[in-house]
């Protein structure tokens, strides 16, 4: 029997502050590196998340999965511990890690991964967006 | 030889009311399932549908598809049957099936498939954005 | 003294469905009128609200009213009673009168207009977008 | 002889950390009026700038200033000057005022103004989206 | 009895292509002036148009105008005349002008005016996007 | 070890004029082919490119690859090529094809890949809008 493999994409949105440096390395070598983003009092975004997932559709509901879990899954695992906060100093999961939106796709990624496969689905694709010009996906 | 494999997207979109609900479930259990979405007295979203067809561009005239020839067949198929109408009560190709977006964009897949092949193109990818934070994409 | 006038706006949305006929015309008028609006089964939108409303800023907080208030109002006087409803058959404020965008305008303006006046600010403007192609204004 | 007023709009966009409190309050009263925005460690925004001019467009060139003037006035007076930094503790022009778009609408109104009747033209809006959902306008 | 003013607006789009230049200038001062707007071989752009149109909603059926009718007007007298075209050379009613949208936003409204009025409503805005970052707007 | 692939995209956008047309062919044969994209007298968009690149960030500094590098490799090879001129005319890389989006994204790939190699990553995708209806994809 064919398989009918959806995918599902929910959009939540993080106003966050952050800056792009190393602690081991001076102002001058973070300024070369890292540029404007390394500004020492911060600067911020409004991030764009789109969590994509996949799974067959269930005969009962017509769902992959309920949109509302997904979002509750999306809004208790990330967007609580970043949304109106500083992603160097207030997030958990970003401790010890450079504050590149790479690096933070990957960590919501290990974030969402399990509370996502105990609901019968698969995450697919964490996407970030941290201006309309600039991107990052991250399949797993 | 190598092939050059393009990938060519069509965006239409359609107004139209719908309900999620089962008859054979009490107003209670399709509340509890469905939420809001169960409403007796319908609601309705603006979708917007992407049609994503595949294939080598032709020498003559350098397109994969005629996009005018796409357009309407995307219009004869999909969008004359559902724009401005009730997804549940007005659509053939929906009926007996619960109108979840999922079982939305595997119905339109299937109204696509063979006319895009007709034309020498291959159906790679049926998305259907229901609100701004959610869509649907299907692969076949 | 100068005045410092300031407008506020934010974005809501609903979901519903709707459709624009009179009971006293034949299926015949009504379609000739309204065309495929008219539709007996219904359809539906995607809805995007703006309410704007101007004061000046408060030398105590910046604000010329605390956009969670603004928020609060609107999802209590409309948001609530529209989303996810038929606007004909569901909303209070809307019965009698035909489910065009501007009557629901100027029955939203009406819904707020004295909420936001008792929070010390003045309502400026509904704006309703229908479809990315239209929307209607409404200034009082 | 008939005035032809015509308004230009030019958009530019900004990322800055930020926070909304008072000094002189205790952290429970700035949370109480603030909320998240009062985060201690500040957050962000993609602010989105949109600086509408208005004139008469020159019989000479037909228009009513040259966009790359006006940009540059916008980069010089405030983009460069918020962008990649922290609105409380980088920008000069927001010393000792709480950080809301209303300030910063005004603000910004008061660096534009001169340089844009330099030209010839007058200032006629300031319009800043804090997020999707929120944005400020002053008229001066 | 009170008035009720509405204000509805209709987007339409037009891919055109121009020049920013001045016959009786050398090609030295055209590219000091107009920058690189002025390319022999021309650039082009997808403009969007806004015709926003005031007047009373229609007791009999709740519309200020029909929106099809406003929509046939602006594809007669605006849309057929300039989508795919070159402003310059095959716009009748830019004849003899600089393409700059200052120009253009005054002479749709010349074009549009007349209609509007013979169907009982008021010309109010014609609004141009160029891009994403700058558009012009004329209110008579 | 693990291999973590990040998917980097960056937007940029370029203001063209363009016409299909054959020269080999009659004006009604290209008016029957190319329909009202053959102008004689040109059209033009305001294309959108998105490049989108792949490769694992660097454990130094959290980046697949610097963004401002990108940006600038993407200016250099493409947009100060395309941008504000004339792509049947004035773009040596497009010399001798038809002015397709097809045509187009296989040959701004073939501009980018090695300087993109050069860096250290792989380019994954050439996307080319040219209407908000109408988009294109290049996987090489």
């Amino acid at each position: 029997m064919q398989v009918i493999m959806i995918y599902l994409t929910r959009r939540e949105r993080f106003c966050s502050a952050h800056r792009m440096f190393r602690k081991d390395w001076s102002d001058e070598k973070n300024l070369m590196v890292f540029g404007k983003c390394s500004n020492p009092n911060w600067h911020g975004h409004n991030y764009v998340l789109w969590v994509t997932i996949k799974g067959e559709p269930s005969a009962e509901n017509g769902f992959v999965m309920n949109i509302n879990i997904l979002k509750q899954v999306i809004l208790d695992k990330v967007i609580n511990k970043v949304d109106h906060k500083n992603i160097n100093l207030d997030v958990d999961f970003m401790e010890g890690k450079i504050a590149t939106t790479e690096n933070l796709a990957v960590a919501i990624w290990n974030e969402l991964k399990s509370s996502i496969e105990k609901e019968g689905a698969f995450l697919h694709c964490v996407k970030i967006e941290e201006t309309e010009n600039n991107f990052i996906e991250y399949y797993g």
